[in-house]
């Protein structure tokens, strides 16, 4: 522990925070993995606050470091990995603007030949990445970390909302549901629409019981065996957490996963053909303490890790 | 998700909180299930606060939908449930007058046909409201999740406290100690005066190691096997569960229940004679997050789902 | 102090939070004065949580109480005072939607013929309220409070957004700008826009270092010379207060008006011809302690009192 | 600054906390000025907390140090003061009880020939202190701050409660009404009956909107010509103060007193003939930042130094 | 539950706050256990606060009974337990003279006869307290519950840092490292130099995947094991605990033990030579709600049985 | 408010946090104004935290716009303002290190031709300051705002804490004490030791109560008058504040200078001949709503005011 001029080195609090402390390339020349934020919560239907997300979770994100102790994988030794920065939204209160915003940013992602990793924002924002990712002729599957589906209708007026994303992903051909697998749901509904719609379309929905008795090992099985070895996206909201471990977020759903399983269930996903992630629902202002941010961060750090082994697979 | 008149379907931070956005029914006409507030915290001997649990706890309730995730159960279509108001004290510094209060209260409910279902105030609530739904002719039996066996003998010149509740119901023959069982004991104690009570009385002590031995399904067998299928009250005071799942209330205890742990408890009670219930110890001011009344207010739903299908079935 | 079956001399902690303890009366019958919550934040262009406004501003007013110790004023007795409830919104995403149904709301009110008091929800919601309550023909004055002019054009693609309402209600001749003073201004601000059109189209705008030479007294004369006898607005955004006074709010400003100086001016407005009012920008998540709203609470009552007055002068 | 023995001279955040790290004297032995606890909020009509006032106040008060800047008094100099630790209760739910053991435990500090400088608990604790220092016979003078006068009638069956104490006290004819001023008195109340009794007892009753008018130094003239050259009592309720420098307390009132008044208003009792005082009301449960507990310290601090000088003058 | 006048017996808010309310004996005089504070947190390398440890963990700790619910165990009727105050520090800006002081601390503690129980400070604290315990004739064990190994080399220049106690004493001779277990291993590294230190010299590491694996039975045994029954001293560094029940320290990690297991895992240590531990790492400016510091105190409570028995054994 | 590509003019929760969203230029390229980090608190000798100051400082400072709304200075018009990254410190506990790390990149600021603007850090950063930019042969005078003198002797064995840069300044002849003027100092001390050197040494010393006397414009002509058009230098340390509105800091002083008062304060002292500034012991751990960095971002920003017209005047 010799101090260095790699900002890795350097105590943690110090000089501009971006995500764990990765070089900061917005024009992305070089980059394999692109960490960047969607400052954006203009899809929820309780509370806000996930707009101050990617700015919370990059001040924590110093927090991590970069070898894995349980992997050993390092990776940014594997990787040339960046904060590329944030979506910038023209028409803030337009939601079918922003998700066009979204869409133009990973798409010029991609085209520099980077995997994406995302820290939300709302979980509408998994949509329009989507998008820019899949297509009918090339849909995707997904592990999905989450309390709720996500799959339900339109809500007063809008079909651009934190609940819709992967209903309106299926409806476009996008997401392969039967290469979906929907993993610590619960929580009292108010219809059963949504639970309905993945269950009819081929989703495998894992509520918060089901994974209590398969265990994590159990689970991380099942996963495997839904989303097989075509291109995968991870996508993890931080309410499929118990609120304990993540207060700081819109939707809270008592009785969730622990951080331990979460860590062990991402780490289970070795292997897999993974190309893109989130870390979603990370609301600050709900969370003063700033341990949802590290959560997420650490969320973040893991799913890296997978994608980095993945890339250079 | 289209918009309606029921307040259940509107965005959660509209309109007065009533206790899980149940219509306001103070005068109990054709209530089934009738969920009521005790703010009073006279009996505690540590950190007071629970006068101001039911208020929270109505607050963060608007969080609760209605279908159970788990057991599909819809209570608010099953039975007529109503915010029926808070128990008013005409002496507030005199606990016995409070504790008639409480009972009047109760019988009032009781009267009118309906279940009562509380959410306290501290604990030595559910004395008063034993007087009020059971007799030495007609004793009940109980469900007790807390760290305390709450069976104390008088604390400086008062036997109304919330450590004595239980020992006071067993002396007046309300309460059936066969058919009573504590879960979640735990914590140092300066005598072991009340562990003995309970454990002389032949109550079902279950401390938090053998509970962790049994499991939650071997925890669940035995509740049944000790309540029988005579009249059963539950009472959860959220002391039971961890400090980090219910950091508002006045004695927390290191090393307790999850909130997982709590709710499948609770669901496992399905099909018991269950005559009513409490959820208290909320503390709110020892807790700015809310999350402890959020906690509070979905085992209140936990509990309602059992209420409204035992008064159905 | 003995207790009484009125809510207003019961324990502050107890029963369902309204506006001030009093009745809820969403029919409007009899009702002279409308407290009415208007639970939205869609304009806000920073941080959003306004839309929790009114409901923890119900919780904190029940610290309220009748007779106002400066003026003898008991509004409670001059007057019908109740909580009507709170706007109900359909397309919540929609902006120019959730104006009309703010106008619809508050055309209600008026219809039955009770005054409206306010507790917002970002400031744009006034717009629509002076959609309601005026015309080109029968323009209003206004008591503005405040760190920001809130008269500036579009942002991002919508004229509707919480910089702008008195922009907008002066361009749609209901503002009378001659007779509308905005007091507390404050704050950089990357185009002088705002502060621009509201000088140029006749307001009086004072900013905080002229409210620092004038005193409290010094500004309620000029209040008083600029909004006249004629029909007027009291629009009172929390952050023309001190951040330390109000940190719940999105946009606040450091170095503004103290409650002290806040309530003195309210009530050098008694005798004016007001007509309604708001408290706008309570964003409840950003100050876990409560204060900000129990600010807001008490600011609210404050206008009560003076419109009570003034609806039976 | 070089280290010694002296606890007033080490690091502030080390060993037990003492009220300024005072020496902890229980057997007040040659004690000039008793700094003691009172942790009893058996008399508070809304938010209970007190009890832990005078904990974080030791806590805080680690802070404080010895020569006064303004005054340039060093109390711990001038007079021999110590820590005499806390009120006992025997009787913790019956406030007639309490009264009692507050009475015995000042009686105690009198009779060791010390001065009685207090840390509450609510303001009931006032009344049995004047009980052990004053008599019909020898009635005392109040320097009181506060924004309630506390003069009120029984409150739901009980005489002792934290908005009576000073009427009880004039009613046996402890407190002399002529030589009592009570400073900062403000919020809305629903009965006129505690501001009618003080007034109408002699008191003179000085509100917010008077100490505003006067400013400081007129206040001062006006408390000392109230007060004159008989023996005073200096009692300090923290919610005089403006609840963003006394956030944790059980009745905020919006719009009070800034401690820099404060302290100069104490600063301006020099030369009185003060026989004790007291800090009341001080919650830590509403304050977690401590914050208020600072400033109860310093206003203690403030006090002892007055009462310092006044005893060896 | 009748008064007495003994402190443990009071109300637990009350007095002045001692380690578990334990007599306050500087002097060591018939001392068999001193509780002992370090407050010193010179050697973080990233968020400091732990100097502010003893205080507060001496506040939560008055929530510590007596009797063992558990094992049964009263360590203040089995040894004289007493508070023994804070290690004072002349130099504080220079770690090596603070090591030296907690050597001669230690030290002093040792010679009275009486076995030391630390509340930290940083983990730095334990290389000195090992340097007065020990030496390279008589290394003793440890069972070690961290995140970290403590096993780093020199970090900018300094070799006393809260990253390399258990380097130094291995280096020292006054550590066995082959009876050393480390419990709950995690987080990412930029190096590997201290997990590979502590392989390489003879730790048993054990990784939290590892300690999910055995279950709390398992790693007892291989505690057991390890350490067998030579002199052994418990470390407890609360980041070992998940974040969620040790928010308030310096460097959480995600993803650790729980309470309950903690507390089985120290009760299974009964029965073996332990001489003396600590409880380090608790940062409350990190936690304001106290909690840390109350699990914290639970550690120190346990630690204390254990030490109890073991000492008259 | 159309959207540009200025990051000024985007929403101020999006992309990386530096200073007052200026942009990023760690090699000083034509910068005339550099803001700088000093994340260091190892002079603190009570509460740490003020090494978090610039991190948090940066995160809040988004919040601040262009142009000045009392002066019309917009200084990212006048001058290149960049945020020029934060000191690195090769040997972090070793405080003279420390300095030298400093005041080396101060001089590189200097060198490069720009101003330098700092966000401590604890106050003894200033001295290091001083050493790059004044020499006995030129001497700076100072505005210097804060609750201490910092002229206080060697604590505990070094003469560099954050109570002494002013007297090791004078001593080295970097300080000017007769063009030195130190406002808004209070609080009670141990040892008169520092006021009084700074009073012989010839400064201006200006109690909280002569502050009170003078009003603000009294305040800025005596400041004016001492500091006179030699180069001057503002320090302000937000304990100079009331801990209202700065409670992040190490020492909180109760009864100190408002906001509104300090924004008049620091324009009051435009056309003076500045030439660098810093606000320092910003200490965020101690204020988890982020108002004590927002109040210093915003300090910051009325200095860069100050600078940039002081340089193209």
């Amino acid at each position: 522990m010799t101090p260095t001029d790699d900002p890795m080195m350097e105590p943690r609090y110090q000089e501009l925070a971006t995500f764990m402390r990765a070089p900061f390339r917005p024009d992305l020349d070089g980059v394999d993995i692109a960490l960047y934020g969607v400052p954006y919560d203009g899809g929820v239907t309780n509370r806000a606050g996930a707009r101050h997300g990617p700015r919370e979770i990059r001040n924590q994100s110093s927090m991590c470091r970069t070898i894995n102790h349980a992997s050993g994988i390092n990776p940014f030794e594997l990787c040339n990995v960046a904060d590329v920065g944030d979506v910038r939204f023209s028409e803030v209160f337009d939601n079918a603007a922003c998700n066009d915003s979204i869409e133009a940013f990973v798409r010029r992602i991609l085209e520099a030949g980077a995997v994406p990793l995302a820290a939300g924002g709302d979980h509408s924002v998994t949509y329009p990445v989507f998008r820019a990712m899949a297509s009918p002729a090339e849909p995707i599957g997904m592990v999905h970390i989450d309390a709720h589906c996500d799959t339900w209708g339109p809500f007063r007026g809008s079909k651009f909302h934190h609940g819709s994303p992967f209903r309106l992903a299926v409806e476009d051909g996008l997401l392969d549901p039967h290469r979906t697998i929907q993993i610590g749901i619960r929580g009292a509904q108010n219809w059963a629409d949504g639970w309905e719609f993945s269950q009819r379309s081929g989703m495998r929905v894992m509520f918060i019981e089901e994974f209590d008795e398969l265990g994590v090992e159990g689970v991380i099985a099942e996963a495997r065996r839904i989303v097989g070895d075509g291109p995968t996206y991870v996508s993890f909201d931080v309410d499929g957490l118990d609120p304990v471990y993540a207060p700081g977020t819109g939707t809270p759903e008592v009785g969730g996963i622990t951080t331990r399983e979460a860590l062990s269930l991402l780490r289970g996903l070795r292997g897999l053909n993974l190309i893109g992630g989130d870390v979603v629902e990370v609301a600050p202002p709900f969370d003063p303490s700033g341990n949802t941010a590290l959560v997420g961060a650490t969320l973040m750090y893991e799913i890296l890790c997978l994608l980095a082994e993945a890339r250079t697979a």
